[in-house]
């Protein structure tokens, strides 16, 4: 019987997959922060009452200064939350921590990238590459996790 | 005292969630594949880089074989995400696991058959029937959780 | 050694957590609802079966009596789930009880006042106020939850 939890600190695998959870999160949250100082440099909102009180012309949703930042942010939204959901019922899965912690650190690194190839832009195929890359981790972890708790 | 985590295979309904989030999430990442696809085959990108690297016309975010595809993967990440979130704290609050199981099953299966409906599509109301099987799951759980744990 | 995981009601945090997290949480799913409504009631669909089976003009995503609900319920999935995951490893943390519930508190209410600011619409800088203080509640846990963990 297990007489401490997998997902606490008392298992070092959880404090590493908590280090790089919070990293790829807060990764995500700068891309809010970006959003905002895009909109208030160019005078761009999707509201009017934005317009209103901010300045700018008509909304828009269609600016690709804003909407760049945008999707950016939504691929972190469609890869980086499934990531931190699945790999938590993964670490109690007991996994090599060797190999997990690799995972999680390639995976933070590849959302890195993403981001940095989306927001220069480098040419691609580096940031399909790198959205590959996470993809795959969190899809490994994802079968990992249903081979281990198939009823 | 509970001598082990309600968050660990020793708890037989972990297992269970465990199983179909990894199930309803691995879905949602297939969304991913499918977008992708889409984009391939028709040369549909959004970002001028995209089509510089791998060919198609202007950029353009209303394709609708792409947007199709988006917004049922947008619909997976405004359901599955949650229902996973909210499953994780109904589980803690100790369940009958016949019927908690019986709530993950039917959420696990409504989630397949949105997607069926979307992609397809199979007509009106069916989706929006298989949308709300899942979306009361999820709802009846968060009532669980906050009658569970109100201050 | 712990006797007890930090991820359930013997934990006193955790409960509140469950709670609050339950409530933005619901808070989300209301606005599929609202969404709905507003799809039936101005019969504005996205999807041609369901012009087809509901009834309305052209398929569309540019309405803005409905584009407005789904910027919120975006904002919602920007920030109420990154709340609830970065949460998760906060409270194993073992945070100041008093602060934690804190800031649990004011994210919740941040996030009532952001979709009641965005659905009236109240004049800005209302909402951005109520957005940026739920983010940065978030933020936040983020930074403890990497300094807890680092390797």
């Amino acid at each position: 019987m297990a007489m401490h939890s997998m997902l606490s600190y008392d298992n070092p695998l959880f404090g590493k997959f908590a280090f790089y959870s919070g990293v790829v999160i807060g990764k995500t949250l700068l891309m809010s922060a970006l959003t905002v100082r895009q909109r208030l440099t160019y005078k761009i909102f999707a509201n009017p009452e934005d317009v209103e009180g901010l300045g700018g012309k008509e909304p828009t949703v269609s600016d690709q200064r804003v909407e760049r930042v945008r999707r950016c942010h939504q691929n972190d939204i469609e890869n980086v939350l499934p990531f931190v959901l699945v790999g938590s019922f993964y670490i109690v899965t007991d996994p090599d921590p060797w190999w997990a912690t690799l995972l999680f650190r390639v995976f933070a690194l590849s959302r890195c990238l993403h981001t940095v190839c989306y927001m220069v832009p480098i040419p691609q195929p580096s940031r399909f590459m790198s959205c590959l890359t996470g993809w795959g981790i969190t899809a490994f972890m994802a079968v990992a996790v249903i081979r281990a708790g198939r009823p």
